[in-house]
């Protein structure tokens, strides 16, 4: 079963010596050896690494920070993907040992326990020493948008469980404000009467220049997408991202009726590692 | 299928001339002529009218306000039973007309249409004319503890889309603080991870001095208890009732990530009617 869900991940690991030990920076990495080669899966972002060979540089710095006898919060997603091949590679060879993941979702549990990581959950270990997960934003501040995967009510109560909270993303993942990059801030309703709350998000919303809109996500075959708790995904859109007092929305979202959770993660993570296309790596710190 | 559900209430319903018409209160009205008889089911109560017979009563009272043409919230709990009996009698009687009900509950949409009230929902009715249901506790600013039963979430969000919100009670009813009749005050939650947020829930609320536990609640069979929503419920117990900011307290549990919503009801409710053991009505106005 191993190698059915992630093989050509665990063979492809690669050797990052300069980027064993993370500096407090903010701190620029010098550029990946790779840099400017390999572009091939980054097709329209020009030269440079792919945004998979971003992802995985992010991904294998974070991991350096994973001790032996840690409890860690395990991400979802094609970034956090990353990091679970590696720590699982990691694991078999001995390097690490005693490691308890708690995973972020049904999916993450699947590839962890197929690369190795043995696996427990916040009711056993209330208590996370670190947690590793990419992102769709991070502003200035380090808040973030998440879930667009649809896993954002599991990441938030573990990520906001844990003693550390390490992102990795790369550069794309950078914006000025929340929802700026124009793709969706996602909102998980509970699915009675979710057309109701719908109309009652965009009421609450209005107040928002930038906001351009709120719509059921579906799945491909037209149904509503569910998510792991079996809830329904409202996804919200803004031209040019949110503004003004992200908590006082926060508040007002999560107030309404119907709402479970929201994907803005406000003052939740402790350090942002992104991974630019040159190879280099800058670690954002709050 | 009509008889199988509430036969004994469909036949049980009383004149009440005398509360015909409501004052703009608050307003005690006249005593019921049965006061001081009849109180076999009021074990343990003293003279006068028995509990069953004082939330009939205001019931009663609170149908008074239903016109022809409305949508019409309709509550869940042994006091709101009472409204849809009375209602589905004024139906079928011809006395009213064209009335839409919007259950809050799986099992109040199942009694509603067995007395023959004619059912919609928020998605298509986004608008309620009025809400007529039960509380648990009443305290003196017309705040609520509601859900005991375990439908909080659906009564929460048709009450608060309703442009009046009747709540019906029996004197007993009345605190002085939300949680001061040491019964529970519930929270529903989703399951996953269900035992972390208890966790998470006892460390935010052992702020208040009186906070005396959380609970899961459990069916009888001692499996999680399942809301309609397949979700859980922790009930909070308090020795005294709630100290402080209600409206910061409701906003410290909705933070929590996987609290889906919980039963205190803060400035939803427009009217509250109390009715007395010597049959007299109280209609408390906000």
């Amino acid at each position: 079963m191993r190698g059915a869900v992630c093989p050509q991940t665990l063979d492809a690991a690669i050797p990052l010596p300069h980027l064993l030990f993370a500096q407090k920076p903010p701190t620029t990495s010098p550029p990946h050896p790779d840099a400017g080669a390999g572009a091939g899966d980054g097709a329209g972002r020009g030269t440079g690494l792919s945004q998979e060979e971003q992802k995985r540089i992010a991904a294998h710095r974070a991991v350096e920070q994973v001790e032996s006898g840690m409890v860690v919060g395990l991400g979802t997603g094609s970034t956090a993907a990353h990091a679970l091949d590696r720590l699982g590679e990691l694991l078999r060879r001995g390097a690490l040992r005693d490691v308890v993941g708690i995973p972020t979702s049904l999916k993450t549990a699947a590839h962890a326990a197929a690369v190795g990581i043995p696996l427990s959950d916040l009711d056993s270990h209330p208590r996370v020493d670190l947690s590793i997960d990419g992102a769709d934003e991070v502003d200035p501040s380090l808040n973030l948008v998440k879930g667009r995967g649809g896993s954002l009510l599991r990441e938030k109560m573990i990520e906001a469980a844990s003693d550390r909270f390490v992102v990795i993303v790369d550069d794309s993942k950078l914006v000025p404000r929340l929802g700026a990059s124009a793709l969706a801030v996602p909102v998980e309703v509970v699915p009675f009467c979710h057309n109701y709350t719908l109309t009652q998000l965009k009421t609450l919303l209005n107040q928002q220049p930038h906001f351009s809109g709120a719509k059921l996500r579906t799945a491909a075959d037209g149904s509503p997408f569910l998510t792991d708790n079996s809830n329904y995904i409202i996804d919200l859109y803004f031209e040019d991202g949110i503004t003004g007092d992200l908590n006082a929305i926060s508040d007002g979202i999560l107030r309404l009726t119907g709402v479970v959770e929201h994907g803005m993660f406000l003052g939740i993570a402790t350090e942002v590692i992104v991974a630019n296309k040159d190879g280099s790596v800058v670690v954002l710190n709050k």
